[in-house]
């Protein structure tokens, strides 16, 4: 792993995640610096760190509505608020951590797309297994092997280790990036990261 | 007020208001869309609205130390995490609203830039009233009418006024800015006012 890595850990139900995930190509185009998707759970991160989801205050769910819509228009990205959020995305993280075991780190990443688009763009039920596999087969994967292995303990205790590393390395939220041992909360830090990564 | 208007609640207690405070200006030379400078209590904010300060949760205090660095080495301005966070800023406050009281509104982004420069670079503590007085007399006040005015009831109610108007538009912590009915929260979205006032 080069030490100019962006190392991007998200969840697919995490909208800020989703905003920042349409950008991370090209920003790493810009920059030259390679990009890792690395799922992990964020009820895990909130539990393990003692944070709470941005939505938990009232005021500041009413707010993210609009937040998110402004930067999707910023970013000229679709974005249509979910009908189904909070979301437990266990499953589907399981499934994102069996594509990378059997399709290698490089299938994480549009498989990871083609759900935050089924989800944040769709309103799709990205926690349903049959969509999860219909979108597996769309972007190539084989769909009966990719919930085979998300029910595998090797991908449950995967994401469990990844979830752990990233809390033990400051994480408290999504997405979190990190470039080496320096650590990047929200969408909004990807300029912070350009930055770093240019200097 | 000019429906382009910037309106900036701000407390002196909050770095990351302070790091907004040294973007306002520019921003307003590039958009034509002129600042008001409102004080708030964050205090009153956070109780209103049932929302905690960021750094109650301890993995995200510590990114916060970073972050707050980060931001101040893009926009280029100076920063020194205080050794007095959280400050109690109900006289500081005060102070700025008296300041308006006495100067009309143009009086407060002077001594507000001048209370965030001796709080979040030369570290002082801006809650003694010997710093406020000193600091007011700096940017051209009569310290002695800033510290009476800060004391009179119309002072204490107006505070309290606004902040519970923002509150009741909104807000849920600090920077908090307001376009006519949109609110943006945080110095990581000045580049979404800027967006909204260019398109």
């Amino acid at each position: 792993m080069s030490d100019r890595t962006i190392e991007f850990f998200f969840d697919i139900g995490s909208p800020y995640s989703y905003l920042a995930s349409t950008q991370v190509a090209p920003l790493s185009e810009r920059t030259g610096a390679p990009v890792r998707w690395r799922p992990f759970l964020l009820g895990g991160v909130f539990k393990a760190s003692g944070n709470t989801m941005p939505a938990s205050v009232q005021p500041k769910a009413r707010w993210m509505l609009g937040d998110l819509q402004r930067w999707a228009r910023h970013y000229d990205v679709p974005f249509k608020m979910s009908s189904r959020f909070p979301l437990n995305t266990l499953m589907t993280q399981r499934a994102l951590v069996a594509s990378g075991r059997i399709g290698g780190e490089s299938a994480v990443d549009p498989f990871a797309c083609a759900l935050y688009e089924a989800y944040w763009v769709q309103d799709r039920n990205v926690a349903d297994p049959t969509v999860i596999a219909e979108i597996a087969g769309a972007v190539g994967l084989d769909p009966d092997a990719v919930l085979a292995g998300a029910a595998e303990q090797e991908s449950k205790d995967r994401l469990r280790a990844d979830t752990d590393e990233a809390v033990k390395r400051g994480a408290f939220g999504a997405p979190t990036f990190f470039v080496g041992d320096t650590m990047f909360w929200g969408n909004a830090r990807l300029m912070l990261i350009e930055a770093m990564l240019s200097s």
